[in-house]
């Protein structure tokens, strides 16, 4: 069958081989795969010989300068920490910010001579250091030779030298390796790997040079440093508050975060950039795509975890993810928002959480929100599929956008909580506040969405019976009510909502909605004329439990008499919008005089409403109807947050860093049914570690009181906070301010 | 325990659940999940009563119009598939474009009376349909009610009509079932579902109100109806071609590209975007991430799939991976293109495959390649991590960018090979190549990255013995040497470099670099002194197995005598650019006289480099230096690609549309030893679907004859194409040309 000229012959072909194929190698694909961990560092070799002629055998090492010892100079009190503002980390590493100068003592078995003596100070991060990729740094005492980072001798004496160094401001952020390394005529010998030589470069809001510079020691106080957090929720005429620890500064909680970016698979390189940090951490701190960090749960169901409403804080949300490498169950938005802003304090990254009031959600960047009502004007709960959210919580993040044209630095939103965006990816950000406010919805990324989260209109539709619907009513202001967050160095809020939106009917609204119009934005064109009635809903402040009763007001603007109608409607609702289930209706009809007012009296008793609350314990009431003369329809739609029992949270007296405090955690069970299988949960920013009781009844009338010591780990003004949470009974929570001394 | 004043006492936390926590239901996050199916859709009800007061009782039938046939005149010779060019695609379904109109003929049980009969013709999408997001459509025959798809009855006959019906130039793209509706006191009457009823309705570049419009019948011929693919390979001065049936209208197909996108979970209502569609099929066609496509492999071992050299095209790949819904193996980048190409041209939108020679790869959108030489001007390959592709493949699609400014619309770049893009996902584009071309790199999506593909330097560093690096030679026009793709209706490329840059040199080019710069796109911009020796290498055309010799030339430009320390590597490269081995080393120290001239023989024997070859056969020269009188450095590259044998495809004479015809491939192996595991592989657009044999051994100097028969389905110019593949011998291929009557 061999030979010149012999024929082939064809065969059956082989069967396909069984199982998996292996996993893909990466070989001629590329020279190297993509360094992307800061964890797996390869050593670099204690000598290195050169490849040259010259004296042969192992160097005589007596000869030539030694390194007897380095210190990293990273104690609390020295000067590293206390000028790079770590002083808090809880660490005995070194920690400072590029873009500005620390010391290393590095002490010679012989004093230092300048001029013979050839050594450098090099730092390696990641597994495959390379000079030309920022992951290789040599840095050298001398003026002439200079890499990137800038290094000089500040002090010297006998046989020790303090070496400043000062890290490039755009350099790679995360965990570095130090060397010193000793130029010989045989080759470059250098100390070994130690741990104790490990140290961290952060972002750093301080200097100019970095792209996360923030020119406010106000905000940076607050935006980088704070572990206190407030995040808003409720309504926006009934403002309610979550008290949060960031704990940015425990111990641990900085290697999390460099686990989420290795986890992530980002390639080191990228690290120093603050847009690719802070994109790729809002795909990571959720579990979509990724394995993240955080589960979304808004079921009502979290036998498998923690209930979004009982943590207290981020600290045992990263550590649960670093340690056990598995995504931690369960987030809602605020959940996501707050353990994103411990990731970007963490870092250096200036960030808060903000909350913005009545957002539209996953609606894709169109500027519609559709409410849809049948031919009677009376809401049609199957076909009516979006919803808007009671609040919705993201972060804001502080960097300068060379990406873009110049103007759109500044304030970045950035959403972790998992939506289908306009890019069909579960991640959001960070898009320009000053981009949004002027609908230029063009530049990257998502600004087209967090425009819309804040700027669509609700259109109700009638939908006649075959099918077509008509826009009857616009609701042009309900949508991104309010913009808040936490004003810095105080317990107070902030409305921000003008750094998002010009002014209601001005001409740069109008400007504004038109230009992103342009951009592809779908807006609702008609205007169907205003009716010449009125609804309006009260706004009310209710306690579970509570009966309570409410006028409907109708307002006749016209000089004839007006009849309407109405449909009132109360449910129970998701903090989303998602309805659970109707506990009320009825369906008066309303006459009202010429130039007129009518109240329509509904009463609630809590029977009606308790056996149906779902967690946040949200009703929404709507009135709809059709007036019988002009056939407009009119709308009122209003959302109660029913205020929880409160916990009370006591501290003992005095209050002095390192000296032992109680904290007691009180609460009374004020329903006429039992409480069970009810988790408490308290901890304090630089003053508490996170602390957990479990309670598996708390019968009705019944009481508990819980105490805890700790110790106050540093000084300033902080809290004591506390959650209780169980399946009948969520979002309740305390808290306690303490003044702590030095 | 219970009662008023009692006190609750702690408990130990029960254990946490073992096992997987269960799926996460969507109750409590929105009112029904996103309709992403295109495939599971929801019936309607056939008789939807009016909720209303009235007769009761079922509606006596007869009394009201009654719908006794629809014909969806979908047969290929009838007016519908001709005017929306669709006779091609090999389906019994109504397969139409947007925005123009077609025809359905409805017989009713007696003649329809305009003016007391209501009835409409409703299209429905998806799983939920809603009139409002568009995945329900009812269309009125009426002028008076018209909803965004326009209707009119445009023939009518006793009891028959012929209703014309545009769908809206924006609709959503995929498959519909239409309903006829009549509408009687009691209620809706509908017919029921059935598959003769289902339509397909596709983008349609030849009405002016859809985004991909594109005027030039010309271009869309080619982009959009050919499946005649030639892709551009081999190096730029010295281009090989391989041909590929895109196979867009072959059975199945059509529904295998729906089902990649509701494998992707892409919303349905954002189906009628091409922004989104092709964003979205970027990161689909590769299985990174989401379980796309085609499964990447670059490693010469395909025994678990199909060697990417060996496919001749799309449809075995679309129909397995719609039938196993598993990714396919294996693919490279014009595997991956071209599939994506079959994707984008069976949808309607217009695409077409470019290769870019010498391509910057997973740098970030840095427009920086590294190669990194010793103290001697030797290649240090160890640290020289970065590859220059050979030649890259991508795609480019035509459609308006209602998200950018204007400008920016027409031939958008996508690319589906996995590369770790600036924005971090295993995607890429739509990047508007007007934006490339102006370094408008701001602009979503990916700009950057593609601008760095076509843009970047080559930068030589010399590496000093202490770690630091200084660049000696900076190559500014290596990279992006070439663009190019076929020429619409001919079977020859045409060069479109100068549609990605301004010429090299001019005022525009450096202001476009400036500018993207400008966007964070870091560049070198140290500017060596250039060297007074230039070196250079020939350009050479070698079969493999031959031996060969050429001449390095050194020039000097300078008056004084020139010595030069030359290193001249010879190494296997893949198509990457990664290297394979080296095969040839020599390090000659060359004398150049003033002004003159130099040359440098190098001869290389078969023996060398055979038994190193992988895949693509291509020899990678590197020749650097050292000027000893000025320490300059010097560099020339050149690679060659080994042309392979051909296969010789013959075909039987005549060529009639439906006549039997026969294609016989023939092979003899020329080499020396035998071919082992080969698998040979013919189709052709329009004639023959996809047919395979297996050889398990050809001998050295045996011949191989392979006849099958096929009949040709349309008329027109078009190929046989055919492939060789074996692990010893990748990439030969053959063609022979057909006119087939009609």
């Amino acid at each position: 069958m061999s030979g010149q000229g012999a024929t082939a012959a064809p065969s059956p072909a082989p069967p396909a081989p069984s199982g998996p194929p292996p996993k893909v190698v990466n070989r001629g694909r590329s020279a190297v795969p993509v360094a992307s961990s800061n964890s797996d560092e390869s050593d670099i070799p204690e000598f290195e010989p050169f490849g040259l002629p010259g004296p042969r055998g192992f160097p005589p090492l007596t000869e030539y300068l030694d390194i007897m010892n380095v210190d990293m100079m990273s104690r609390p009190e020295e000067i590293n920490k206390k000028q790079h503002n770590t002083t808090f980390y809880s660490s005995d590493q070194l920690i400072v910010r590029r873009g500005q100068e620390f010391q290393v003592k590095i002490t010679f078995n012989r004093p230092y001579k300048p001029a013979e003596d050839k050594f450098a100070v090099e730092f390696v991060i990641g597994p495959s250091p390379e000079f030309s990729k920022g992951t290789y740094v040599p840095v050298f005492p001398t003026k002439g030779r200079q890499s990137s980072w800038e290094g000089r001798i500040t002090n010297s004496n006998n046989d020790t030298v303090v070496m400043g160094i000062t890290p490039a401001a755009d350099c790679i952020v995360g965990k570095y390796n130090l060397y010193i390394a000793v130029a010989t005529p045989f080759g470059i010998r250098r100390t070994r790997r130690d741990y104790s030589r490990e140290l961290y470069i952060l972002f750093n809001p301080w200097v100019a040079e970095d792209a996360v510079f923030l020119d406010d020691e106000e905000e940076r106080q607050e935006c980088v440093l704070s572990e206190m957090g407030i995040i808003y929720h409720g309504s926006y005429d009934d403002i309610a508050e979550r008290n949060w620890n960031y704990g940015q500064f425990n111990y641990g909680v900085l290697d999390a975060c460099l686990y989420i970016m290795d986890r992530s698979e980002m390639p080191i390189t990228n690290r120093g950039d603050p847009i690719k940090v802070t994109r790729k951490a809002s795909a990571m701190l959720n579990s979509r795509d990724d394995e993240g960090v955080l589960v979304g749960n808004w079921s009502g169901d979290y036998t498998y975890g923690v209930a979004p409403t009982s943590w207290t804080g981020s600290t045992d949300i990263l550590l649960s993810y670093a340690r056990s490498k598995q995504p931690v169950c369960y987030a809602q938005c605020w959940v996501y928002a707050s353990v994103f802003n411990s990731f970007l304090r963490c870092l250096g990254i200036p960030s808060r959480v903000v909350t913005n009031y009545f957002s539209a959600h996953d609606n894709d960047g169109n500027l519609k929100m559709d409410i849809i009502l049948d031919e009677n004007g009376r809401i049609d709960r199957p076909r009516t599929r979006d919803s808007i959210w009671n609040y919705h919580c993201w972060n804001e993040c502080f960097m300068t956008r060379p990406d873009l044209p110049t103007g759109f630095g500044g304030w970045q939103v950035v959403d972790a909580t998992p939506q289908e965006t306009s890019d069909g990816m579960y991640r959001c950000g960070p898009a320009s506040v000053m981009a949004i406010k002027h609908g230029q919805t063009c530049y990257p990324y998502d600004a087209s969405f967090v425009f819309a989260e804040v700027n669509s209109d609700v259109v109700f539709y009638s939908r006649s019976k075959d099918g077509t619907m008509e826009p009857v009513r616009v609701n042009r202001t309900h949508v991104g009510r309010l913009v808040c967050t936490k004003k810095p160095g105080e317990m107070t809020r902030r409305d921000i909502t003008d750094q998002y939106k010009f002014p209601e009917g001005s001409t740069e609204e109008r400007t504004v909605l038109e230009k992103a119009e342009g951009y592809g934005c779908q807006r609702e064109k008609s205007e169907p004329p205003p009716a010449d009635v009125d609804l309006v809903l009260p706004t009310l402040e209710i306690s579970v439990g509570e009966d309570f009763e409410f006028n409907l007001e109708f307002i006749n603007r016209s000089d004839q008499r007006r009849v309407v109608d109405t449909y009132i409607s109360g449910s129970v609702v998701y903090y989303t919008g998602v309805t659970s289930s109707e506990f009320l209706f009825r369906d008066p009809t309303v006459t009202i005089g010429p130039n007129g007012s009518e109240k329509e009296l509904v009463v609630i008793e809590s029977k009606h409403y308790m056996k149906h609350l779902v967690e946040q314990a949200n009703l929404n009431f709507i009135a709809t109807g059709k007036v019988k003369e002009t056939g407009q329809i009119v709308t009122a739609m209003k959302v109660v947050t029913l205020r929880n029992p409160k916990l009370t949270v006591k501290l003992s007296e005095g209050g002095k860093v390192n000296e032992e405090m109680t904290a007691t955690v009180e609460f009374t069970n004020p329903f006429t049914f039992s409480l069970e299988e009810v988790y408490i949960r308290m901890e304090g920013p630089g003053t508490m570690q996170p602390k957990m009781r479990y309670y598996s009844l708390i019968t009705a009338g019944s009481s508990l009181s819980w105490t805890e010591f700790f110790f106050p780990h540093r000084a300033g003004s902080t809290r004591v906070i506390a959650t209780l949470d169980c399946p009948k009974l969520r979002q309740v929570n305390g808290q306690a301010n303490v003044t702590i001394q030095a």
